[in-house]
């Protein structure tokens, strides 16, 4: 099996910014830690993170011939991209949406997701570990067929 | 340690009224899967569900004493309840928000929910397997002393 | 044949306050009203009151293996209650929404009702009399399969 | 004693065009119906249905001098119309609002009523049933001089 | 000099209904008394009043052949009449608006216009009194070329 | 094949009035050179104008048993009339809406459109030239049978 | 008989600044313009111009001892006073609002008015012509006890 | 005289969590310190707290025969109780509602109350103390007679 | 110790107009009334009043220096003000903000304060006997330093 | 003559993914469709899809030197890119906006254009087809130098 | 070349009031610095400040006969004074808006400027060194002749 | 001491299109002026441009290695990118915006700033000079560690 994990804009400063938002651990050290689990379920994991949009847009457009499915983290882009919300729309895989933050204790523009709606379900606010509970729960929507 | 898990509305309701948005499982049947994946991890958990929003108030008002942490899904009390906003901003324990359905798949009013800026973090859409990521994200914020 | 009427909050001070809306009958009183027209029709009529909302939503919840469809006034509650609405939408039977003054005239924040959309029809405006009206269209709908 | 029924525009089309929302009657045979009703209660009614707002702003301005009460289904005037609101209010009759569908469960523009703030009462999502209803309402309104 | 009187929906019912908004004079009170005004400023004046939406905007449309400028109450096409606007703004004439109640103090969806925008002028609260200065008002637009 | 042209209020005066926003073209101007582009086609035409909107709810809802299809341009009653976009819904055919002008640069009131939703498609800003766009769009759409 | 004319913030520069909205006449030149109308009536008038929302609150306050009616400009106040509105609602005079410019065709802030609901009717749009029309209107109203 | 006092959800709490917003006092210190002050004025206190939207809706709607008034912080009902709302407004009793804290310091869903347009009056801000001012105002009021 | 008691625009009418909405007593009666009970207190008190905005914000920026709190009945400006919301804030004393009347039961642009959100607290609803309550109020929160 | 196609993200899916909105047709099935149309009558074409708002501006942005007038299906970017509608503002060449679906049929967020106010007109609804319609327009536009 | 330089109300008390949003200087302190670079470039600079809303109104209205320009920092008035605004607009002379904290990060009803559209430009965030560059701008704006 | 000049969307334009709004300088000339003038300070400069906000959020992401401070005009971007934003807040360096136009006589839209909350200061209206103030702010800024 094998899923892809998309990072959205910014969150490639993980760890060097703001660590008291986002906490302390760069994007490498988390993408390791979801490697590390991958792993031990014999899941392929591959990473990719763009601070342009239509980048993000062409991963998730193009994901279908080699994934079974997608963490997203789309950070910004959460409340500002219809064209993200429409390619995780068309992309026919199970999509899984994680914030490192909880968005609902931060400015009002961020409680809106225009991407939430579109995706399988929705993790935020548990930090980085919320990668590892969104690769089981798009684990186990995969197995369980749930779209 | 000690753990409440606490349903909201209707939620008793589960697997027996439309299974087409809220799965075939019965509360019963939910309660006993959280129990063994629980049991194997040495957490005791209790189990309180009420249509009433002062009874769902006091537990958790009062979780303090015997509980380690909360989980909870507020069903309708997500978009309707200050009261357990404000008991869920008093408790003094870390709570965690599950719902089983993707609500911002749903109604609009349904897409804003007055509990999750209060509550650690938010899991949703992933049926009932949403509470033992709950559980398993609630250990973790305890253990790592998130709040 | 077994009908529900369920009446909301305040409603058990029906003709002991605020008569230029409500009018001079007491609750007791339009039950009466109600049983007779009932009777006539060989219907059988439970009442149920209560000013606390999840004693309502239980009420309707729970009301599939009793009856055969419910008239609800839902006083206070058509304009809060997420939770009614929920219970309405689960449970299986038609429901009838009646409202004694024409919320119309009052307050905006009475002009929208949560519950309606998810009953089979409203009637509003007639005082008592609605609830009659209300029997008479519950016995159509559930006759003719209409919900 | 004498009724005016009034119909507002389109629904000279029941029947014969999505019945899926308004039932498979026509105009002629609800008539029909309302006719049978009134004869039984020694109720004369007139009929009358446009689609030109202005005529049925006439036919309600004018209606008191031949008639004792009106029962009217606004259509999509109910939505728009400033001027059946005011020929309502001012007409010195008790008038009746009447929906066969549940205009709550439908589109956003259709949940507010112009009209029935100048309505005695409001009777919906019953099908063509609302208007034998509307004429039991509309006779205990002028019995017992409610407006 | 010829002017055209508008008078919209429900006008025809001046002096008959709700006397407390509206006076005691009819409208062929009013008529004549701008008549006798007119008569003394050697001002032809035709009447035309409607309850119909398209009549007064064909009224509008086509005044240009025979009159100088226009009075208009457009009553409840104020506040609903985009067709009624587009008249106004297309007949190249000057048009003075005219309410005979201060609209300001009533329902808040009376205190907008669609038409004042595209009128010269606005005359509202001082009863049918009102229709003579906006006949002053309107011969002195003409005679300064104000539009 | 034959096909309804709607037009609506005001348009009577295209070509005379505020020819910097509707060009210079009367009406007949452009209902004969639909004719003509129809007639190369073999397809007939009626032109049918009115200011009145019940007319042209009546146009639209009787026009199956005589025609394949309908193009208007609601003009003012794009944006205010319900009962046309009922009409609309309700009557059967494809409907395509055009607009001389861009309302997208006028008047923010003007940048929605009740009718849009129920027809196939809009066309705007193209001046007359849209009568003949939307005339080969209808017949695309009949031939190959999208509504 | 005494009326009071008050003119608001900015008036002071009629006629020295921006005339394409408010004509070049300057205040002075209006304020004789009144005095000649009035004094053809046996009317005495008073006029008072500030800049400061307060002096205009008290000389509203304060003129039921002096005077038998106002006439107000408020201009920029309103739109934004809720004490001018206060003082018009508190002084028990008739007061008549008058605006030089259609203040419809302004800004979208200038299409509310907090004092015209407290006041008795509204002129607007005719220039300086409109406070002639306003000393006719009040001597009306208070000939006819109008308030 | 005897006067009610009723708490609302989560003062249960008080002194014990969120002294920064609330104060360091409980409850049981509040109600000596109301009790300690109604003795020495010669008025009997009752006291009544709870969670349950429903129980104080009771209380108050069944107050008049027992109370000469009531004072009551409806703490998060005060945001989200139409059934409160109608208590108060039904239960023919003067009415204080008291804060602890000043609400449109806090989130801006504390800014609006749906109870105090049916209170005598409000007092916020003023930590426990607010109860004694509180108490000293219905004494006043029901002195005087005010409602 | 030494108050400040700042009157907003038109209380100086109090007692002599309007009073259905605030009562009969002057603004002098009043102020003798507060005196009188701040003598016993050995409170020395200062009044101040005036309809113009800019005079009392400088009466509370300027405070400072001669007193130890501050009484403030903004009136209108309590909806209008930044001003005086910014002078509060800066003025580096607490203040208590009082209202005659229960605005909440007024209009709409009433519900809102600007003022309160910097004031210690807020008191509305019980007459002119607010400002003795204010002045309990304010000696309570000198004396226990709230601010 | 030259004109620039220009596709916005996800269009690159077309054909591929959900064709109950888009149709079946690929991308390059549509060129080769305005290729062939366009060819007939001597227009050379040249077609840019990407997924990336900036390369899409950059084409708008740069277009003048080298073509005659823009076709562009924005698609998300319509709802959300000030960028884009800055760009064809700048562009100086008549642009024509084109959507394969009815956007009106589908979410709230699609209803509104950000770029339909500085194209010369927009054509929606009439599948891929409607890039032939927009040729056709564009030609026109061109010729008749309406932009 | 003269400039006049307005601060609005509260300003007065720059440097000795909440220093951790408007600095430690003082009003003095600032006009000093001003007067400093001014008489550098051979400016002479006239201060004013008031807290009366009025006063700034005339001393802008005014200025045209004195002044070449001016600066303003009008404070609270920003977001409340149409005065103001009408004011600025009509004075003739270019005038920039200075404003000492960046008003982007206080409360949103200080995220709008209702002066800020009339001016030539505006200035925030940098503290009283605003002022130095708001009067390079304006010279650079009298010299280049922009308004 | 180093700053970058970051230049959004269609700045790459300037002088080319729209002067009315732009002025007529290049970008090329604005940067040769904003080095003449940093060089004169012994400032180093380094321009980026780009239509792509991913290229922007990276440029402003990296900045922090290489530079001391940034000037952003996000042109277009200032209202719609969240992402910009984040990079702002995220960069840990004084950021400085600056629009050539006054943005407050735009659109509605451009009213609204997503980035100025988190840079230092705005600066708008005063044309390409705008950049040399923003130059000497920021320097300031910097000096004074202003952040």
């Amino acid at each position: 099996m094998k899923i892809l994990i998309v990072n959205g804009p910014n969150l490639n400063l993980l760890g060097t910014r703001e660590p008291e938002i986002y906490g302390s651990e760069t994007l490498a050290d988390i993408c390791s830690r979801i490697d590390r689990s991958a792993s031990e379920k014999d899941v392929q994991v591959s990473h990719f993170q763009s601070c342009i949009e239509g980048d993000i847009v062409n991963s998730v457009c193009t994901a279908k011939d080699d994934f079974d499915g997608i963490i997203i983290n789309p950070a910004a882009f959460t409340h500002s991209s219809v064209a993200l919300r429409d390619a995780i729309s068309a992309c026919g895989l199970p999509v899984v949406e994680v914030h490192i933050s909880n968005t609902h204790k931060r400015e009002g523009f961020r409680h809106i997701s225009l991407t939430a709606p579109v995706c399988v379900g929705q993790i935020m606010g548990f930090g980085s570990y919320g990668y590892l509970m969104a690769l089981d729960a798009l684990l186990y929507c995969i197995k369980h067929r749930v779209a």
